[in-house]
């Protein structure tokens, strides 16, 4: 009888949610009296509405007037906060915030000292520290989703598990020896192996990272471009971003751009993310979009080394794949994508000579939503909707930078931190709250930090081979 | 007796602190184990130093060697952070926070939003609440002294006095009627009688604040020009900003530019701090210098509005007295110059295509002793050298984007919040410790703002007047 009952309630709460006695919707958690901001497709905001949450999934997303429906374990009040989808960092390379701050601005960074800093102090043990300080950082930053590109990504892999984060993951494959690897082929391998351990992963996807065409042969890419399409995981490359790279592409090709190189190998594909995207044309960005492929777009770090602006705003016009993304700590430098939005808004204008192109919602959308499909993840997260996965985020609004909020999307855009970010929401799970990490041990992840940068000093720094 | 061992106790102090064993040197606030960016002249930077400042003054800056020399009222433990001068913001209108995230990126905003805006809205009592706000935002981001153009400064002068900043107050001078003046005689009058109210006040400097140039007559800019000289006191404005300004210069004075018409009706002097400046050849750059003009530097303001990048790299390189702003809260849109850091950086290096341009260290000058500089304030505030107003920030380094720190001005430039400030001292006093505001209450204010907020909602919002 007690069975029959609680099965007759179960129905009734399908079926009824809003209409009988019996219409009380066990929830898990409750997010009440948010500004919401939904980034659906009509970008319905609720100015006091409600946020209800079973196990890992969004299971109401309304006005507020049906809170007296809902029982739930644990309610947040969000107290006229702004809540909204968390954030997906499309592009980074998490590992190496141990090396933050270390000889920025220096010509020709990547190839004179970036690889070989890599080749001295690149091990399991760096890859896992490095990326414990980088989640922790993105969680604080609201970012619940992010895509890596690094090498040892099981070592990456474990971290995100263990906070709680939502990841696509790729071995980066690149054409010379490196920690992980000693040749291409076994960097494809070690991929692959890492595609199959991790294919069950609720959180965790695993991906190929071929580091960009102009540092792989023209059969490495078109290998991981088959094995991507067979295994259907997402290929994650640095493409159209440098000078040289448009050289020893052209050079290879008889003088194509990267991206027309990459389309006539058969390279291009739904499952490529390509991150940075500066040097490309009407024509290039046409065949980006033919070939569905997804694009990070890294305002800081394209700028900071003074690459130059990716043509985002027509790309995002022109209704591509488009999402922010950080870069990682050593061009970036940071790992939230908020520190992205003023400048991605501002130099979009700046560039383009008007103040009203790259307004804030467009901003916001390439946050979260336009992340999603860049990732190829729209059906799962980057919207709060029925149905999608609770990653969900809530902003302070009483700091003083975010006082008054006229325009929520402005606020954010002109004026919020990365610290303003309150509580963090990774499948339904609350992973920061009160700006408190839950999961994992701040203090200690920031000392093993503090002690692997010692190392690194005393590699780098002390032995005079880095001028800071 | 009693008298006579006090003197010579104190005589010792003076003279033999370091040599006897009476050598113990009584202080007020101690600053330890901090790494100490001094900003003098030599940038010289103590990696775990020490500051002793007794009353409003610095009486030591040292490696921390001496630390057994001093009997400190308080110590603040800094524990490896970063300790630096105050941040001084050359330009802006704090009280205009009330209007924050209001109708952002609208063309001709100024003209059509603005003015009307104000017209409709400012009075002594919106003036108050927003400074108020503005200045919690500035002290908790950092800012010790601040340059402010607005209308009613008296009432901004008893907020800055109340929270305990340093500032210059320009009441704002226009050729229509605004709220504190019918006509700009009465603007200059209504200036002229706070200058001499707060000749004496230790932290406050009334000074002139016309408008700019083309919203101004020339008598009224000569007026300006003398009763600054005749009262040594500064005057604020507007120049070389927008393309209406130039068409407007030009047209009344036969084709010259904004800075050659000042300096031909004999408007520029060491007095001068002009913001913006983006309208400049290198002929103005020249005259600029000549005159000894301080220049505002207002980076994100500038190109939010898509008005251009200002030639500050080439200012700085050519010794101009030049320093970060950060323009109003409608314009820029946060009060704290650490937010301008990676913005000012970065799109010099975009826009001179060189990755070297504008290094870190160079930024943070500008934002302290180049700030000071720009204010004629550099003999008193701007850097940590003995003798000279104890205004004094540190930055806490354990939050996750400051880890680690291989170098202090890339990690501030580049990875730094405004939230990372942890204590504020100004004048010697510690006005927030540990992020809490000691002087004022900062959720009185910021409720006196929201409910400011609503009023605005009912007349601009609600009415129709401006699409958000
Ligand atoms: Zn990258
Ligand atoms: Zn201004």
């Amino acid at each position: 009888m007690l069975k029959k009952t609680l099965l007759a309630a179960s129905l009734a709460t399908l079926s009824l949610s809003s209409a009988s006695a019996f219409a009380i919707e066990n929830v898990d958690l409750l997010i009440k009296n948010g500004q919401i901001l939904t980034m659906d497709r009509e970008k319905t905001i609720f100015d006091n509405g409600l946020i209800a949450i079973r196990d890992n999934k969004i299971v109401a997303v309304t006005d507020g007037s049906d809170i007296n429906e809902y029982k739930s374990v644990k309610t947040i009040d969000a107290d006229g906060d702004i809540v909204m989808p968390g954030l997906i960092n499309t592009h980074t390379h998490a590992s190496m915030t141990v090396f933050r701050s270390l000889a920025d601005d220096v010509p020709d960074r990547l190839h004179r000292y970036i690889f070989p800093l890599e080749k001295k102090l690149v091990s399991r043990e760096m890859v896992r520290i490095g990326a414990q300080l980088g989640n922790v950082e993105m969680v604080k930053g609201g970012v619940t989703t992010y895509a890596d590109m690094y090498y040892f990504e099981d070592e990456v892999a474990k971290t995100v598990d263990q906070i709680g984060m939502r990841a696509i993951l790729g071995e980066t494959i690149i054409q010379f020896p490196v920690a992980s690897a000693k040749t291409p082929e076994d960097g494809i391998k070690y991929a692959e192996k890492l595609i199959h351990e991790y294919k069950d992963h609720p959180r965790i996807t695993m991906a190929f990272a071929p580091h960009g065409p102009y540092t792989n042969s023209t059969e490495t890419l078109q290998t991981i471009a088959k094995l991507s399409m067979k295994y259907d995981v997402p290929v994650m490359m640095h493409l159209a971003e440098s000078d040289r790279e448009r050289e020893v592409i052209a050079k290879r090709s008889g003088g194509l751009s990267p991206v027309k190189y990459m389309e006539s190998i058969g390279a291009l594909n739904e499952n490529l993310v390509a991150a940075h995207v500066i040097d490309a044309n009407e024509e290039d960005i046409a065949i980006l979009k033919k070939y569905d492929v997804g694009i990070a777009h890294n305002m800081s770090a394209n700028i900071k080394s003074a690459k130059g602006v990716s043509p985002a705003l027509q790309m995002f016009n022109d209704g591509l794949r488009i999402g922010l993304g950080t870069d990682g700590p050593m061009s970036g430098n940071t790992l939230s994508t908020i520190d992205e939005f003023n400048q991605v808004a501002k130099v979009h204008k700046l560039v383009n000579k008007d103040r009203a192109a790259m307004p804030p919602k467009n901003v916001i959308e390439m946050a979260t939503i336009g992340a999603a499909r860049a990732l190829h993840m729209e059906d799962k997260v980057g919207s709060l909707e029925v149905g999608k996965l609770a990653d969900v985020i809530v902003i302070d609004t009483k700091a003083p930078n975010m006082v008054p909020v006229y325009n929520p999307y402005s606020a954010l855009v002109y004026s919020a931190y990365a610290t303003n970010v309150k509580h963090t929401i990774v499948d339904g799970k609350v992973i920061m709250e009160n700006r408190n990490v839950l999961t994992v041990n701040e203090d200690s992840i920031r000392k093993e930090a503090l002690q692997f940068a010692d190392k690194v000093r005393q590699t780098v720094i002390e032995s005079g081979e880095i001028v800071q």
